[in-house]
């Protein structure tokens, strides 16, 4: 597959800077890619996803699959023309939504038979049809279908769901038609690492263009999350890119890309952005507090976003508290723009072999959202189960 | 007052073409004024709307006084630099605002008491308080404190309501402590032509720099609305700014503008813009409708916004289908930069004599938004009452 190739430029310790050429221009890693779960980042355009320092966008094929249709965006050329990013794009099977569906769903040996969250509608989602729905979507990077257990889940339904994942990884390069596509298989195994590592072993096996690690951050404490996370690197080739699916927090992603993952995404900066929630150096803030109401300086001092260098931190409070829709967006620029800020710091420091030093740095100084407040989100939103939210990677 | 000029560069027919200065810049008129009733053009940023081809921006001091509070927008160093726009501002009053709240509100010779929408917390709103008020916000142009009654209200109410509209606005004159903001006067008097008349000659005579006629558009039919705008337009002076405050449509807008008058300001083309609905030279059309969904073409054919520079008609729908934010951003942006185009278009008209023809032009193709629509919109704003919504002017 001549139009892709992933090129190693510096390790430091496991941490590692590549390239990674798609058909639509070339990522460095590692990578933050914005979740556009119906081809739009949330309130953003693709220009200022660009502006923020985005080089990747990840979208849904589930979700549009069913709204407007991937025979629709075929009438407009494919997913970059719909969409207007011309840059390189990943989509996501729809494996983790139908999961996420609940008693929506059914699922076989041939595939997941889920009702539309939309109108009801019942589809089947097979290793096939998500190929074909996301070959005729056309984004640069794909991924096989999964097969995504809760956490907590009991270890024979999790060896079941590695073994029907890999079987169905084989029949999506089998369906596969497209040679400008890089396919990722997914490794799950939950929380045992006798299964992880079976689930890692056997998709290499099947030498995909790239592996992705799907079954974390969903609802685990963080030190259990961190440590498989870690475990699962070591399991990968070096030389094929490294996808850690929704990761995640500044912190999390911080610690991954020492483990030596190269891609990430997650809808945080956005999601966060539009609930008032700011990433700083120091942590998030809520704009919200009353406590931002006359400060006339930026959301964060030294930050180079649009917001910061055009509103003071008291006009977006405002915003907020009038609930504008301008506030959706300025919060979700600064935060988009933060994550990438981090992402390149951190890529620049294993290019001059500091990464240790520099992710020490970070850490000390970051303070992480508190972890009580995080599982209690979680589950907020697994509770809510409205796909109309963009609660997924 | 030296800060501002209204100077007449020609005038064809009644319509006329002006600069109006001001100590934020010079308006070329006729102008549209986007509406930021909260220091914020919905969706869009201060750049966004001057790149649609603003000059002007009205914001509502009814509701920046509640929130985030005259003394904070000052901490800030008023309004301007609050919203970070540098370009001339107007402020309403609050006498219409007031007006919308129903029982929510007591109107009496010393001023109107009323509860917060937004705590029921109890204010007076006096001449003083909305020349303070405004002082203390800082727009360029800023308006007297009226009595605006509701379509149909009987003639004693209408006669009393310009009585006391007229002896406010003496207040308002001898409240004012600046001298680099413009005070509009207000004519009232419902739809009766002698009120109307009586109004225009009181409020004449106290030499304001500008005159607003307020108490149309509000649920009359559309043909009583233009033969009052038409009647009071004759009444004011030639050489001083006329504001026709909440017009309108643009079919409206364009025969109020052959009828002489300004400045105008409207919610439409946000409002609309944020449910769907697209204005084109052929009138209003609603981009959520099925047979847009495949369209790969603009939102209009030859526009120069933004939006149909970018992005595919097809996208716009899509992105309304999927209640994505972007959208009503996209909306606005193509809706804004066609009622600026069309008043650029009218003052070039007015400039060079053809005026007549190309109303006529404008008026021939443009089909307007159905009669019955629009008052059954009307009637559901003032049900509502939601003062959140952005539903005046």
């Amino acid at each position: 597959m001549d139009t892709f190739s992933f090129r190693l430029e510096a390790t430091c310790g496991t941490a590692r800077a590549a390239l990674l050429t798609t058909p639509h221009g070339t990522i460095p890693t590692p990578a933050f890619m914005p979740v556009a779960t119906q081809a739009s980042v949330k309130a953003l355009t693709p220009a200022e996803a660009r502006a923020c320092g985005s080089h990747i966008l990840l979208c849904n094929a589930y979700h549009l699959a069913l709204r407007p249709g991937v025979e629709v965006v075929e009438a407009f050329g494919g997913l970059h023309a719909f969409m207007g990013w011309d840059g390189p794009l990943l989509t996501d099977s729809g494996g983790f939504q139908v999961y996420s569906l609940g008693d929506l769903r059914k699922v076989t040996e041939e595939g997941i038979l889920f009702q539309s969250h939309l109108d009801g509608s019942t589809h089947w989602l097979t290793p096939e049809t998500a190929i074909r729905n996301q070959e005729g979507l056309g984004a640069d990077l794909i991924t096989c279908l999964d097969e995504c257990l809760p956490y907590g889940a009991p270890r024979d339904a999790l060896e079941q769901a590695v073994a029907r994942t890999q079987r169905w990884a084989e029949r999506c390069l089998h369906a596969r038609r497209r040679a400008d596509q890089a396919l990722f298989a997914i490794v799950q195994g939950g929380h045992d690492l006798a299964l992880r590592r079976a689930s890692a072993e056997g998709l290499v096996a099947l030498n995909c263009e790239g592996y992705a690690v799907g079954g974390l951050s969903v609802g685990e404490a963080k030190d259990l999350f961190l440590s498989l996370a870690q475990f699962t690197a070591l399991l990968l080739p070096t030389h094929k890119p490294r996808y850690l699916m929704g990761v995640g927090a500044p912190d999390d992603l911080v610690r991954c890309i020492g483990m030596g993952y190269d891609l990430f995404d997650c809808v945080l900066p956005t999601r966060a952005g539009r609930t008032g929630g700011i990433y700083t150096h120091r942590g998030r803030v809520d704009i919200t507090s009353a406590r931002w109401r006359v400060e006339r300086g930026p959301l964060e001092e030294g930050c180079d976003c649009f917001t910061c260098a055009h509103f003071s931190a008291g006009y977006v409070h405002h915003l907020f508290r009038a609930q504008e829709l301008l506030a959706y967006r300025l919060a979700s620029l600064h935060n988009l723009r933060f994550y990438q800020r981090l992402v390149a710091q951190a890529r620049q420091a294993i290019l001059e072999g500091r990464f240790p030093a520099w992710q020490e740095a970070f850490l000390h100084t970051y303070r992480p959202t508190n972890e009580e407040a995080r599982l209690a989100q979680h589950q907020k939103r697994l509770q809510s189960r409205s796909l109309r939210e963009e609660t997924w990677h």
